[in-house]
């Protein structure tokens, strides 16, 4: 087989040093260009000192390569900058756009969270939101996917499948989110420090996160109706994992033990999304450096209650690694292809 | 004046360090005698090496105190273990006891979570809850104090003066806690080991654990009817810290922003309980090493609810900084002394 | 091909888990068989939850094993008892031993630094020291390996090349070397506490401890002559990697860049050990969960001497990682099969 | 007592801020004012939101503080900046500069190492190097302390007593430095990311620190000869906290014993200087948050030489505490004063 050949833009952030960890060991990709405007000219180990021991092509300007070469771009740019991108390339290439840009199916709520206007409105209809366990069968037919958000992958892995077989109630969902610091990035600001991070914790953004939109699109499309939920995100010291403690009202006449057994079977057959039995929670660790997400469920204080605990790695199935599962979805090839490693633990 | 004659029972935990650290500069105390039965005939720095430069007495078995020499009497025993003990002191001496042994008021509820009948059920009548900031003139009164634990502590400050005005609603709180490791204790245990705790976050005893019940009492008393709470405790890669958010459903016709003037209202001569203005949200960093519960209080996604942001240091604040409170009250001392330090930060 | 079965004894500490998360990916590899005596009935998933993704077989009693079922034997077994587990191993077998039981070649030596008398002498005469860049011709073909420990691993790969060339005087050569906690192992003692070792920096055992006799055993054979090093180990809050700090002097003539040059020369075609160029120097980041060891060269304070950096993955390279290094050579497989992933970072 | 009118001058970096704790519960000190050109107009908890809780001054320009309200000044600038400001403040001021402006006393050595030459030369000449347990009689009559760096705090305290009773040789000393995090202060660059920190331990500037020949100097005052060190600063991700192991060769008939003796004699009375017993060693969490020195020696390799380890708070005796106890010592009170406290553990 003819190697996918891949370009990464955006490719010094953590995102993109993740996908190419990952593409790296992918045996029909081959890292094709790395780009990245500011850090053109420069070898990816200036940039991320850890990868002196790869064979990676030089980072370039955006607009020195040859999108003839290219089969897939994977977009990790900035929110906001990427909608004109990913419009000028050629409609040879698919596209997984890793930002934001691409999220929001409606243009006035984008505006509304993102505070400007969306500059890409035409090119958003042919854009599937790429959630790979429940939207796969229009991935495998996607030319562009938006690649979901580190929290909505934790928070709707779990709840679509029971909002989809009304096994909970729609109102009143809490989901209470807890990041590790990657989720970040790069960026050289006071609040990224480790020495204002280390020996702490705290919230950000409650009810007021830009994922929180894209979590309500994803449930409400699931449940047939407008979903609201409340959500926090938080900041736990620490490099990956997001744990999400998720507090629904079940059904009436359903217990936890039920939509444990919903989950079980929805995802019964899924590489990534997995179910713990009763009375078993998962770590971030359980899935730290993978693409899996561990979900379990106890009951809340009452029988009429529950509560949802989920687990990923924000840069891997939060980012970078559902970003190759959508490649891989795309280009036909099994899901779990350069996908497989077993968690790093300790 | 005469200094108060201090003991700590069960000096060799986590908590029993920290009230030597505050009681070590304490003005009006003298720590008298150190009992820890497995370490008697120790050196305190032989069990904590950081006690290398302190100056205080060996430690000895519990038999071997005169307790006529004894003033107050700190117990930091496991649970369980309490209960005779303390039947055992002779009236002249005040006891605060920061096991969970006395906190539990209905001797049936303490035996449905303690798993084993409670063995001084005529004492626990004496007993005073020890939550400062709530309780204090009963506890100037008290000759026992149950000292509150850690979680309940950083939960019933916000939501205790909240229930009282019915300003919130009493079914539905949900209390989502992430707490520092050192609320584990010492327990020389596999969960509790570096390797298996660093860079990793989960639950544990989802409205399951010992603390919900101790948190519905209060609460309970606070609203003057019985009140559950959803309350899930979970570990963040860190010593020191909790911070609970807590989703609250707003009483008719109020505002996040009423609420929060109601606790600033409450808490506006409190030396330690601090209310954030509007926009502000603490850390478990800002109250590092203090006695001081910090709160904020946000809209949640819809005006009829709001969502509480709740940070103390859980050896400190949510154990042996308020266990000298306590003492403060009980002997007529100014409730700062020894307790006026700023946080250590970084 | 058919695939090499294998077996890995005492599979339940941090080296045997570590030997899983590579083996499980290795494809000329077969997982056969998992020994842990205690944790036997158990599935690996009950004793490290992270395995819950991963199909492996159920562990099982070192004696419960058909060893002619089994091509290659890793011992993950404490110090002092794999000599006599080795000695009742068919022929049939090859064996890595992660112990330190068989590293030490001189009797008396190990009777001294291990307070007992060696219980397979005759056995020792027939093993490899399996410090792969070193002795790779030997270890192709060695049915038994004594796999190096972390820190000698750390210390010996810069260091022979250069006493080898006499480029560096044998005497006085000063380590100072710094490891992550995984180094400590899974005991579940005081010392290995999160909150004891969190947020703190500290010596043990130094110049007293059993890896300097190693050291100094591989750094002898290399200089020809009886070379004795000043070893100082210390725990780094982190989980995984090892850095030594190395101060030599030089010979007569030589400069920091020409002994670069030696060890670049040396290791060119390595696959896994590199030399950084001047003027760079590695974290332990650079070789997280790899197989890898990377060296820097700095001038000393004056002309005549030399600090040299050197950092490894104590669990991979410095353990497991090359367990497998050596299982490939010794069965005429690449070296870097199922070892060539980039570092995880962050 | 009148109080002593203190302003800190850069009171946003973490030495200002540490100043602030110490200096809030110092008896004898009103913190009359803090400066911080950029900062300017903001409280101190807009920089640091844990001084929410703190009764402080607003933040003003260096150039609106009336000098003749102020006793001491503490200057926390950034080095290169701090000789033209000390010339500036009139004599009534006594000054310790936290910065490394005044400490190396030849103003050739000062250009050499800061590249650019000396602007206060005269001014020079009255400083006093403020290592209190060296020079304290000196700092009781001094108008301008130079406090010291860090690194150099914790190699002097050992070492100097050594080389005034020639109990070691001055040549070949080498100083093994790791620093918490705080060490590189609050500056928003990659290398202080938390992600790129944690979970990494990396060597930088070796033999090449601008702290080098502040030892230097140090150690050859103390030797009366020139002494040349090996130095090498490194980095742990932990906040505080640094720990030197200092390699040295004995005198002649010295043993390791003989030279703890000395120092054990030598700071018998010292408050803050201690030495631990054979056998015992100092963890960097023994004086978290104090102004403590833990001292310890052991046997090197062979008899000739010794391995001392060393630790300090960098942030407290490394900068602001003993800058606090030169105040101490400068204005005639107990050097202890505010800095009693026991470390913060865990």
């Amino acid at each position: 087989m003819k190697k996918i050949r891949a370009c990464i833009i955006g490719a010094s952030g953590y995102t993109g040093a993740e996908l190419i960890r990952i593409l790296y060991r992918h045996e029909n990709v081959e890292i094709k260009a790395l780009a990245a405007d500011r850090n053109a000219g420069n070898e990816m180990y200036d940039i991320y000192q850890h990868f002196i021991t790869a064979n990676l092509p030089k980072v370039v300007k955006l607009s020195e390569i040859n999108m003839s070469d290219i089969d897939v771009v994977f977009c990790c740019l900035p929110h906001g900058t990427t909608q004109e991108v990913i419009k000028n390339l050629p409609e040879s290439v698919k596209v997984i756009d890793l930002s934001a840009d691409f999220r929001l199916f409606d243009a006035k709520l984008y505006e509304q969270w993102y505070g400007h206007p969306h500059k890409a409105v035409d090119l958003q209809k042919q854009v599937v939101y790429g959630l790979c366990e429940i939207n796969g069968e229009q991935i495998k037919q996607a030319r562009i996917v938006a690649n979901p958000g580190c929290y909505p992958t934790s928070a709707s892995l779990p709840l679509v499948p029971l909002l989809q077989k009304k096994a909970i109630e729609h109102d009143g969902i809490i989901i209470d989110s807890k990041s590790g610091v990657t989720g970040a990035g790069r960026a050289e600001k006071l609040a990224n420090l480790y020495c204002e991070v280390n020996e702490g914790f705290k919230a950000y953004g409650i009810c007021n996160h830009r994922h929180m939109p894209e979590i309500e699109q994803t449930l409400s499309e699931a449940a047939g109706l407008g979903v609201q939920v409340h959500f926090t995100p938080q900041l736990v010291p620490m490099n990956r994992g997001i744990l999400s403690t998720i507090y629904v009202k079940l059904s009436k006449g359903l217990s936890a033990n039920d939509i444990r057994t919903i989950l079980q079977d929805r995802y019964k057959d899924s590489p990534f999304a997995h179910v713990l039995p009763q009375g078993k929670f998962p770590s971030t660790r359980d899935v730290y450096g993978t693409n899996s997400c561990i979900m379990a469920i106890a009951e809340g204080r009452n029988a009429e209650s529950a509560v949802i605990v989920s687990v990923i790695d924000n840069l891997c199935k939060g980012a970078s690694g559902q970003a190759v599962q959508n490649m891989n979805l795309m280009f036909g090839l099994p899901q779990t292809t350069a996908l497989q490693d077993l968690p790093l633990f300790p």
